[in-house]
């Protein structure tokens, strides 16, 4: 399976967002109304009753072949705050593991009464092959496949950056640092930066996990960590997987966070108002300095908050026609 | 344990059914009024708001001494749109491995105020034991219990069946494909089947596969499936798991399929109207192929749907009195 | 980590209890209200839907570093019947396999709006050690950690104590059996029969399941069973982990019972009318005979309901401002 770009599939005949497969394709209209919608969601994403009823009756799936318990806790806390019923549907103790493939599992939960999936899988482009099956009103979001994408990932990312930067992002610089080889997190966010007009997007880290140059395209590519941050206004730290080093291509942790882990003294090279985005989990001491997470420059729980509006705000708009 | 007929714990006083035990000995004016109910609840087995009154304070708990993601779903759905609360109970991570009995789990979950009980257990009889020990409001639904019986997906198949081919079963020429001797789901389903009046059932499977011949009793039996499917309006297949061939029950997976398993060929020769039901997960290749599961004669997703259904009508009928 | 007595973080400006992390250092009256609020609670804690709007649009997560499928069920019921939303977060799956640290992983649910986290650690003062992290709103509710305390289940055993012997504690002999040097259960015990005046603890045990000296303080210590129980109200006995022998702390659960297990003719050496508590799960035949637990001396699974009732006070008393 390949990544995929939006396809048919992926819109309705009256040009509406059917299913979140990727950012790849969609236009900044269509990313800019979600952020919008997100952003109106805001002061209802830690609680309240308010929107119970844009969903209630409806239920989502979260339907994950790939264990993510922070990214099914945020999908989950979104479905319920709009009123929709949740079923948290645990693969490893499914029928996949009797042999059931991921499409009839899906189609069979789909006839019980699943209005949307939140799907993650390890494989790359295995949710947007799962769109082919499913009925007309059934609304597939990804989150998250392989390496390829992370959409909502994405766009809680641009949400943060938009409310600490202002919706002009071609005035902006972003540096992405770390393993965006293996981060479906980069890709997702390079995606929407692109689309949101960044002109001045670089990205840094070692070249063992530089990703083929395709996804690089249009970006400022560098491994010295000091001289990139010149002039930055948004950092977007990866995390960095341990088994990177089991896989040699990483010597230490130690090494790395000397080469490409962010601390203060590192910070204060970009833009005083810089602000600092991590997916989580942190690695302390790994990618990021411990006093850095938790700075005045981070904006990472603002990003977690961000994520749960903006799943309302897809939710809504993808289940609420 | 031995499996259980009906007993005097399954019926209350005044001649209402109090627990799903089993099918054994539920008459044909009984399994009728269910099937009934869920016909009418089947509108609104897929979501919405409009029964959300029905169980509201009531708690419902799946207890799963045996996995099964599935029924599970099927049945937290169907509390759910009755308005009920559930609680999963994950008897992987609890205190039965710490060497409760199953009885001191139920009770001690009763005492949290749980009405009505989900229960599925790897031994035969497990679920109707535990009718004795329960508080006289409490209610049991066997969720499948051993090789011994699962009287709801019994139920949804009479039900899948009466819908297609309407409710005179005397009419109706049955055929049971499979491991009938490990499955309880065969059991319940030749249960129902018999009280509903069908006079022609027929079942076909490797000897070594037949169940004692109790099981059996009235039905037509043979090996040779091209035979036994003349004639037939509706075909149930069993999933044939696949220790059978590790136990050395079953010589090969294609060996099986090439005897036993439902391809487009063979299902030409029962009645051109005749439809498929399988009770899932389905093992594409090994039992049935997959161009009949997807064919316009199966009804394998309507029996998913109808699970919903009627499990909604069994919680409703045990438990709003 | 040591054990945590009640600290400024515990307590609001105004006096009021911001967390619930130890028994140690409440109040009588701090504690008579708890358990006041408990009891009128006791009507509704069985199911309904009386008081669902009391916490309506909050979230409650249990975040179980340890397992406890029992607590956790009780602590979800709770919240459920008062309308509250449940995030159950499993940390088998979680990212604190990936390195993170409980308060990162606290501080990113936090962020997605969760209001009072139910925490249990396997260490002694883990949950105390969270409460200097989290924000100015956010309740934490001590669900076990280590072997220092579990306030909660002190609170529904005292409950289970008076509304059988009334309020005042000056006049009752309470003994608690066995592995106290082990128990939370045991320690949260002592603290509030302490606080609410009783003048005659006893605890027997071996002595190599026996505490540090400042737990036993002002009680009556001794290992003649037959003897501790002459005269007492209450006994109150406690879990024995099979570990303890493989520790060789035990030399046999049959020679365990022999010493310490309470059968009917042990029992009968109390007063005729004490009550005999358990915390769940309970090994029959190892500290406590079958038919005592479930004989009319037995309060254990009342136990269990005023723990729902019990835990419901506390989060409305923490929450409902």
């Amino acid at each position: 399976m390949t990544p995929a770009s939006i396809t048919p599939a992926s819109i309705t005949p009256d040009r509406q967002l059917r299913h979140l497969l990727t950012l790849d394709g969609l236009g900044a209209a269509r990313i800019n109304e979600l952020l919008d919608a997100a952003a109106s969601m805001r002061a209802h994403a830690m609680g309240g009753t308010a929107l119970r009823q844009v969903l209630a009756g409806r239920t989502v799936c979260n339907l994950f072949f790939e264990n993510s318990t922070r990214t099914r806790s945020s999908f989950q806390l979104a479905a319920q705050r709009l009123g929709a019923d949740v079923l948290n549907f645990d693969i490893g103790m499914s029928s996949v593991k009797k042999g059931e493939s991921p499409l009839d599992t899906l189609r069979t939960l789909e006839a019980m009464g699943i209005d949307a999936f939140v799907v993650r899988h390890a494989e790359n482009g295995a949710v947007a092959a799962l769109a082919d099956g499913v009925r007309p009103h059934t609304v597939l979001i990804n989150a998250g496949d392989g390496r390829a994408a992370h959409p909502t990932q994405g766009l809680l990312d641009m949400l943060t950056i938009r409310q600490r930067k202002g919706t002009d992002f071609s005035r902006l610089s972003v540096l992405v640092v770390g393993d965006v080889r293996h981060s479906r997190v980069a890709r997702s966010g390079l995606h929407a930066l692109r689309t949101l007009g960044c002109a001045d997007i670089r990205v840094c880290g070692p070249s063992a996990l530089l990703p083929e140059p395709a996804i690089l395209s249009g970006c400022t590519v560098g491994g010295d960590l000091d001289a990139m941050l010149d002039g930055i206004d948004v950092v977007m730290m990866l995390r960095l997987q341990r088994e990177r080093m089991e896989e040699g291509l990483v010597p230490s942790l130690t090494k790395y966070f000397y080469d490409y882990g962010l601390d203060a003294k590192r910070l204060a090279l970009a833009r005083p108002d810089a602000i600092v985005l991590h997916p989580g989990p942190i690695n302390r001491g790994v990618e990021i300095a411990g006093d850095v997470a938790d700075g005045p420059q981070s904006v990472i729980l603002e990003q977690v908050a961000n994520g749960v509006a903006l799943r309302m705000a897809v939710l809504e708009q993808l289940l609420a026609r």
